[in-house]
This record gives C-alpha cells, sequence and structure tokens, in this order.
C-alpha cells in the first residue's frame, strides 16, 4: 500500500503517522518525491484501516499495491474454476445456458416451459419463488411450494436447477436444489452471504445495479473465507441516467471479471435491459465478449397473445438464439 | 394508471388486453389519442403488474396515476409524523441533531464521545455494533458488547441511541436501543424491513447509494404496511462518476421527500461525502434545504494529531456547527 | 401530447391551461381519470414548451405522444440508411470496419498503419488531426498538417479516411476528407450541427458520455433538418460510477438506436473502454448485438515494446479481430 | 507523477521504460515496493501522455502527484479570486444574486422582470438571447434582438448583465455584456473556450451535467491560461439515474472547488432541479455550504395563473429567498 503524503507535512507529523503504522505490525518506507512524501507500506494491510488512512488531513493518498481479494482473485489460483451440476458444467471450456420464467406460477407451468427450454438446448433451468420486489404490495412468489414445484419440473426433464434466497432461515428449503441465487438486492447482505459460504452448494451471486466490479468481487469473498468455492458471478445491468432501458448492461465487466478472478461469469440480459427484444442481441453480445453462460427469461404461455413478457421471449425465440449464441462461441473460441 | 398502446395494435389485441385488465377487476376506459390509443385504468391498480403491462409489444408506455406508496404517502397523511425517542423528537418542528463515533471501539470512548457531543448540543448518540463492510477482512465491529458499552453511554449521559442492525436474528439485542438503523446496503433486505416493521420501535431507514427516491419511500412502506410507522428516513449520497467525494449527497431529495411523504428526514453529510472537512458545509446545506436533522460521526480521540478521522470531525468542530445550524434553522423557520 | 392534471386543479385553472394550448394551434381533449384529469393534444407539439408546461403547479407529468425526432425516424423512413463513401458502405448489409491511430503523427507513420489496417480487413482509415483534450497542456494534434498526412495514407492505400472536427472554421480543410467526425464532447455545439447540416458530407456523431439515446438522436436530427442526411450515429461509452473501465460501454444502445432510427450504428470500443485488453471482446460483442461497424485504435509501432498503447491494439490483433467480427456477422445476420 | 508497474515487469522492460521518461526530459526515481515496482517521475510530467502510460500492460496505475491544472489552482494563488463587474463584486467577501428570466421575450417583459429582481435584492440580471435546445424544432432564442434588450434592461435597472455565448462569431455582439456565459454543452467546447481565453471579460463556465469537477477546472485553464483570468465557476447539477429531479445538483462541489481553486463558485438551483419548488431550499443550501453566488430564474409574468414557470419562481419569492440567503451568509461567515 502507498500513501502519499502533502507537501506542507511537518516530520512531526510524519513521524507520528509512520509509528501509529509500525504499531499494526507493517513495514514503512519513506520516500521523498519532490516535495510531497511517499510511504510504502508492506506486511499485512489489510490492519489498516484505509478509509481512516485516507482522510487524514496530512494524507493526499492512498493506494492499495496488492488486490484487496485473495481467494477469488486469478493471481493465486490461475487456472478457471468449473462448476459441476448436474450434467451441467459453469466454466472452463463450457457455455451454459440458464433458462426459465420469471416466477414459478404452477405445476403445469414450469413444467412445461422447463420442457420447452430442455429442448431449445438449456442447461440448467430457473424459476423465482420468492421473490423480492421493491413495492410490498406486489406478488412475492409462491415460497416453498415454488421450490416444490422446481423440483418436479427438475424431476420431469432432468435439468438442474436454480432458484434465489432471501433469508438464510429458509436455507433447508434449498437443499435439492443445484445453484443457490443471491439477487441484486443482497449482494451485500452480509450476514447472508456469511451462511451461504459455509454451505458447499454453488451460489451465484449477482452483482448489484449500484455496486462496482471491486465490490461484486469483495462479496463473493465473502462466501470464499469461509469456506465455499463454488461462486458464480453474474452482470445483469447497473444503474445509469440513460432511461431508454431499464439498467445499462456493463457488458464490459465480463472481461474485466475473467481477468481479475477465475470465478465463472454469466450475464442475465432479461432483467439488465427489461425489454424483451433486446434479450437476444444482448444475450449474443454477451457470448461474444466472453461470457461463460447466460441466465435468459422464458416466458410461459406461448399462446397468449398478450405475452410478449416482462423481458422475456418465447420457446421459439430461445431455441434459435441458443443456437446462435453456440456458434458465437465457437468461432470466439477457435484458433485464429 | 395511464398505458399508451402502440398506433398499430390492432383492435383484437386492445380487446384481449383490456379483457385481461378487467379479469383482474379493474375498470378500464379507451381514449383515441391520434393514431394511438390510451387506456385509463381505475381501482386497485396494485394488481397489474407494471414491468408486465410496459413489456407488452402493443404497449408504449405506462404511467400510475396514482402513487404506489399509501402509508407513507403525505396525500393520505398531511400532517408531519414526529418520533420522540427520550426527550428528543424527530419530525414537526424540532430539529434533531445525531452524533458519535463511527464505531464503539470501548466504554471509556464511547462515554467520552457522548459526553463531548451532548455538551456540543447533539439530541442522540450514535454508534457502529454491528458493522457491515465491504470486505470480509475488515474490522466488523464488536457486535453484542457494542450495544452493551452503547447503554452504558445512554446511562451516562442520558442521549438516546441508535445503532445499526444487520440480521433480523440479532433484534432481541435491541430491546434497550431507542432507534434501530437500516444501513444502505440492507434498504431493500425486505424480509429484514418485513421483521422490523412487526415492531414500534423507531428505525432510521438510510438511502441505498444505487436506490431511487421512490424506492426508499416503498422500503418505508414494506415496514409501515406491517404495522411500525415510526420511520425515519436517511440521505447519505447517491452513486454517480464523481470521484473527488465518495458519494454524491443528493440533498434535493431532502424536499423532495418531504412533499411526497410526512416522514422525517434526516442526512447524514459523514458517510455521504466521505471527507472531514465537506462536513460541517454540507450539514449546514441539509439544514438549509429544510432537512428534520442531521447525523454526524464526531471522532473519540481529539488529542490524537494523526485522527482527524474518516469523514468525522472533532467535538470542537461539531460544537460550532452545531450552533450554526440552529441558526440556520432559525433562518428557514422564520416568517419572511 | 397527454399532460395529466393534479386532483386538486379548479376548473378555472383547466380552462386557462386549455385556452393557453389552443391559441397555439393544438386541439385539446380532456378525459377525467379518477380525480385527476388528463389532457390529450393533437397537432404541432412542437409548437409547446414541454418544460414549461411540466413545471406548471397544476401539471403532474406530461408524456409525448409522438416522438420529438422526424427525420432521424425509423416510423417515417422505415429503410436502413446506408452512406457511400469509396468503396466502402456503411449501413444496410454491410459491415464496416474503420481502424487506424489514435492520432497523426507522421507520413510514414500513417502511411504504415494505413496498409496494415488495409491488409488486415479495415474498410476506412481512422486518425486523430484536430484533438480535443481535457488538459490544454497535452498535446493537440498536427491540425491542417494532420490532414494533409491523412490524404497522403488514402492516396497509398485507397482507403476513404475519417478524422475529427472541431471548429466550423476549419470545414474547407475536410472536402477531400471522407466522413467528418464529430466528437463526443461537441455532440451538443448546435451551431456547429446546424453548419454540418448545410454540407452533404458524411457526419459520424460520437453520444456524449453524459447524453442520452434521445439526445443523440436530437443532435442527428440538428443536422439532417438542415438537409444532411448523411448522418452515423456512434456509440463510445457513457458515465457512470464504475472506474475500472473509463466509460462503461453502453451496447444497448445499438439495437435500441437501430430500433429507433434508420441510421447505420458503429461502436468504438477503444474510447468506450480505454483498455486495450477490452478492445477484441467488446468489438466482438458490439458485432453480435447488431451494430453496423466498428471503429478501432490501432497503433503504429508494433516493434516498440512499450506501445501496448492507450487502447489501441496491434495490426496483428487486428486481423484476428477482423475476421472474428465478420464471421459473427455472418452467424447473427443468417437465417435461423 | 508516481508509476506502479505490475510484478511480473522484467528489468528490460523497466529500464526501457525509463529511458523513455528520461528521453521526454524527467527525472526518474525507481522504488521496489514488495515484489511491484514504483517509478517517480520529476520534471515536466504534462509532456507525459498519462493515458498511454497507463495503459501499457506492465504499468498497474499512474498517479499524479502535482495537480493537472496550475492558474486554476489554489496552491499556487492562494487569494480568492474577486472579480468586479460595475457595483457588483463576486468571490471574495461578497455574496451575489444573479437573476432574471429564462429567456429575454420582449423589452416590455425584460425590463420589467430586471426592475422586479432588482428590487428583490438581486446585483446582476441574467437573460438567454442564444438559447442551446437539444431540439432543433425548440425556441431557439431572440438572439442579437435579445441582447439589445437586456442592454435596455441594463441601462433602465444599472444592473450589470449575464448572457450565454454559443459560437465565438457572434462575440462582437456581447462588448456590452458584463458577463459571458459558457454553457454546460459547451464546457468543453475548446475552440470557444481559447477564443474566450484571449478575452478580459469575465467568463461564467457551467459544469457540464457529465463532467468532473477535475475536468470543470481543467476547462477553466484553458482560458486561464490564455490569459483571462477572470473565471466564474457554475455547479448546475449532474446527471445520475435519479429522475425525480431533471439532475442532482452536486452541492459538495461547491466546498471542493473552494477548496481546489481561487475562482468564485456560483450555483444554479433553477436549471439544476427543473423544479420551481426547489429553488427556495436548494439555494438556501448552497448558500450554507459557502457558495459565492447563485443564479435564479425569475419568471416574467406574476399576473399569468399558469406560470408557475419552468424552474422559475415569482419575483415575491425570490425577494424572500433573496433575505433568507442574506441571513445564512452571515450565519455562516460570522465567527463562532
Amino acid at each position: 500500500m502507498i500513501a502519499e503524503l502533502r507537501p506542507e507535512t511537518t516530520e512531526a507529523q510524519i513521524s507520528s503517522l509512520v509509528n501509529w503504522l509500525e504499531g499494526l505490525g507493517l513495514q514503512v518506507h519513506i520516500y521523498p518525491e519532490g516535495n510531497a512524501t511517499i510511504l510504502g507500506m508492506i506486511g499485512d494491510v489489510s490492519r489498516v484501516d484505509t478509509q481512516l488512512l485516507e482522510s487524514m488531513q496530512i494524507v493526499a493518498s492512498v493506494r492499495p499495491v496488492s488486490d484487496s481479494f485473495k481467494k477469488a482473485n486469478r493471481k493465486f489460483h490461475p487456472q478457471n474454476t468449473v462448476i459441476k451440476v448436474g450434467n451441467a458444467c459453469i466454466g472452463g471450456n463450457s457455455f451454459t445456458v440458464i433458462a426459465g420464467p420469471c416466477s414459478v406460477e404452477s405445476e403445469q407451468q414450469i413444467v412445461a416451459v422447463a420442457e420447452a427450454v430442455r429442448q431449445g438446448g438449456a442447461n440448467i433451468l430457473r424459476g423465482g419463488a420468492f421473490k423480492p420486489r421493491t413495492s410490498p404490495y406486489a406478488f412475492q412468489g409462491l415460497g416453498e411450494n415454488g421450490i416444490e414445484l422446481l423440483l418436479k419440473a427438475k424431476k420431469a426433464t432432468g435439468l438442474p436447477i436454480i432458484t434465489e434466497i432471501m433469508n438464510i432461515s429458509t436455507l433447508d428449503l434449498f437443499c435439492d436444489v443445484d445453484i443457490i441465487q443471491v439477487g441484486a438486492r443482497n449482494m451485500q447482505n452480509f450476514d447472508l452471504l456469511k451462511e451461504l459460504g459455509k454451505s458447499n452448494k454453488p451460489v451465484l451471486l449477482k452483482r448489484g445495479p449500484g455496486n462496482t466490479i471491486q465490490e461484486l468481487l469483495m462479496s463473493a469473498e465473502y462466501m470464499m473465507c469461509e469456506g465455499n468455492e463454488n461462486i458464480i458471478l453474474c452482470e445483469r445491468g447497473i444503474r445509469t441516467f440513460e432511461t431508454y432501458t431499464r439498467n445499462t448492461l456493463d457488458l464490459s465487466a465480463v472481461p474485466v471479471l475473467q481477468k481479475l478472478s477465475h470465478l465463472p461469469v454469466i450475464v442475465d440480459p432479461s432483467h439488465g435491459t427489461g425489454k424483451a427484444q433486446l434479450v437476444s442481441p444482448m444475450a449474443m453480445a454477451a457470448t461474444a465478449c466472453g461470457a461463460d453462460g447466460v441466465m435468459i427469461e422464458v416466458h410461459n404461455n406461448p399462446s397468449c397473445a398478450l405475452c410478449d413478457g416482462p423481458q422475456a421471449i418465447t420457446p421459439d425465440q430461445f431455441a434459435i438464439l441458443n443456437s446462435k449464441m453456440r456458434q458465437i462461441y465457437q468461432v470466439t473460441h477457435s484458433n485464429p
């Protein structure tokens, strides 16, 4: 870690600061730099409160040299993490397609959609049982019953399933769920993350729309430092001033995350854009920039003229998209 | 609620949509508008999934006429909510100053700071016991012991106390705490909000840095519709592209929230800016634009030359600030 | 255009407002909506100052029914605009690759890069002569001499050229330039846009990093309503809170712009990301989501070990990227 | 300037980079830092292309030690700049109130508003003659005639006037204008800035809604390094995800700018919020956080029931606001 001190800092202030840092067990090197002073700190810098340091009046800036995440860091774990669930692999040399409806509504519905997406080429079935909703007056999902219906669809199709957890007290309900999803709003629910870290169930962690790439990795680190290394990262759009799309899908985050971390990276273009017409182009774009997979909402009632659906595409559109994504994956992963 | 249909919509599509809406119990009025069509819906529009409606290909846009929040809405509750804790009032004709250290560190520290801020004019003592931290390797607070130390400071000074909850399983520890804080990262932890809604303990709800004013009100609504009407809203900065400050303090949110809602609005300039030198100017600005109070970090070791502190000011600076804020409050609340 | 009036609006206020609107030549329809009132306006709504209307205390909201851009609007011009420059076509069924160095530095440099990108598959040569720089102390480009050197490279390779204009007074220098670029910082320099609108030279208009999709289209409209219909839109990243990339490349803007407008849409992943390692993945993603082309910085001195370059890739990397983009274009444009 | 090199950098790469930097005339100091390497550069670092340096694969990060702006920098010019126009002073120990209508419409209108704001306590009259509008179809202002009308209002009231320039070719029209405004959309129209820098007419430079504090200062620097030191900075809101206000007024920028620079800082709460009801609270907040003045839209027809106006307040509201701002200024500038 490097701290730059302001030019007007006195010798006494410098030595007081150095004493404090050494008291935390760090080695401190002092470099003059023009009329400023640079402190280089070596050792367990996680013991220093960076915000405290930054806010001292004599400190102009603080910069970490080593990254603040360890377990999720590709530097210390160069090979890609590959997570196996049922017959599906996530990460490494696979391209994984997760598909299904926004919410589980009925056995008939979820089994029908599951069968449709399996035929369309999906590897994993998604469906919401516990639904985080901005409004307390909105439909909150079928809950426990929703998970039971997902398990029936899993049995009927052989597809592994993923669904969202909102509260650690419901963890027992997820024992036959293949991947637990942590939603964007819970990305920094640290107590939930710690508990999921004690499990070894794969977790798909969605980036919060107001959160940085660095914070996403730190939230993965919360689970990994408790022992769970089966973490999948998911980009689903960030908040910006642009209002034409619900969020701005940050596809640059895909190659950035893959450079920084060995964990698989999935993209959710359905929630990211909020518009059905944008799902296929953005899913193909996600594939082209190197994502390890996508998560797509496919709606449940293709015969219903009204249901072009909230950000969901039809099973037919899904099958075409799946085929095109797999061709693009071949192009980007072939030798030049 | 108003939906605008696209010009190319067929009669059959319109009547299919109208049937669906009427099936949800709504009255639907159809207005031609140039070559587009407008649907006006009356009744319990919360039964309509707005996102679903918006995403239909025949729908150009959807606009609520009535607001989506009820209990927090000034329309249905014109008088200001006033919340009493100990000798302090929040909301109405009071200006409330909450002050204290970022974290509780020791009995000696918290009692000393409590005494200092009481003398400086604070009405309520703040201090972190459970600390949400981006990194799992950072100090996570003293937890239960921290709350005990806060209670000692309360006893020593008579100041009511506020501290943050991160996990509903710890609720019993807060029975002598006067105000429970829900931090910005948990603003949409809906299960936590629902449980706090079943209590009648005052809750200070911080706006998430990636969340809109509307979402903050909806999260208040989560608690209020469970029965807890003692909710205090807190602006503490939003995420923008500007990097000079940690967040961008959105002071316009203060008059906006006060127009939309009857709940008291508090501003936290310490976390919002992340810089000690900005705390006093922004606290005075918060007062001038009509906030019902401020929450200020005051650091614990005024004798330590280094500790100009992470976004914290000294007790002396606090006393001056407190005096100026109260003078500004007089100016803005006097008759012209 | 639709205006929703607040419930408390009086009859007198409504009729005063309606008179004013009718005085502007509009037909006004009045619909009761619950206890609110909706006004539907038909006619030349561009005569109404929407901001004025929105800000009236009796007006709750205003929504345009018809779009505010005409010439750039796909509704009124369903076929794709195709722009021919030399042997290259932009828009329609072509995929156009623009490549070259950030700045023109010398004849030897620009001719060498031009030859390299031509061999690598580029259709058009780019190079900066007038450089808008945040700092007045930074290199401002070779200016007029830079354009002369670009013309030599055009002659040597047969590639059409594109370069940026900063000041309408220099327009004469661009008479042999094939496409004039309007940079992101000048996207709302309306006087410059109007003058370029009087020319019929193709213009590539970059989206400002703080500008919406709607504003980009309105700036195109500024040129088109003066008569120049040869406008190319360019997405190059928007400003967000994420700092890992210089800007956040908003690829969703590509299918959105193509739906709203008939103009060709190009993506610049070099400036958008600011990092060489992200150029190829994001260029492929741009192709996959349907862009009509890309603009890529290729640096000028592949033998210089230092120059992995500011957001620029090497000629070898460019040739591989070009090949992969053209394969992806085939996949996305083939029948299912 | 400090560059941190990646751990894997070879000796050969380091010495190649150092040679290049020394070739630019810099002294380079090399510090080992754990297994990374730090380069400290002293000398005229403006000769280094920071973006180039940052983008080299061996470079992990680059940080300036000295600031990139010189003339605008308080470090090199500790005293506040005070700008005199007519009887008004901007900066230093004055609080300056600029007020007037959005657009000049007629002699009768501008003279009446000028008289009203003079009586209400304004020091300077504002009014738009050349209007930058997002849409080419919107009213573009009275242009040259608008300036003539402003001059009549100046003569009638004695108030100095400020109005916006959009095109350097119109500069001659501004010879009797007291302050030239550069609008937010032209903040990075560098050719315009350079020309204004050659004048010594005071310039009010508005922050672009997508621009950082640093960029605002660099744009001021463009004018100052050409010789014009009479620059006034103006905060008017930045683009964020919050849609309730038109922009998010970044009041923290006021104390930040005043710390970094000696130039006066003005706040425009009318454009920043876009809502009349927010103008007074945010103007008072701007005063309380230390602004050197405010710019307020006051509308032209208080007798017209409709014209509660686009972000404009009435003359009566203005007079009350002016009085309260001046009281708040006294509070914040009094000794504790």
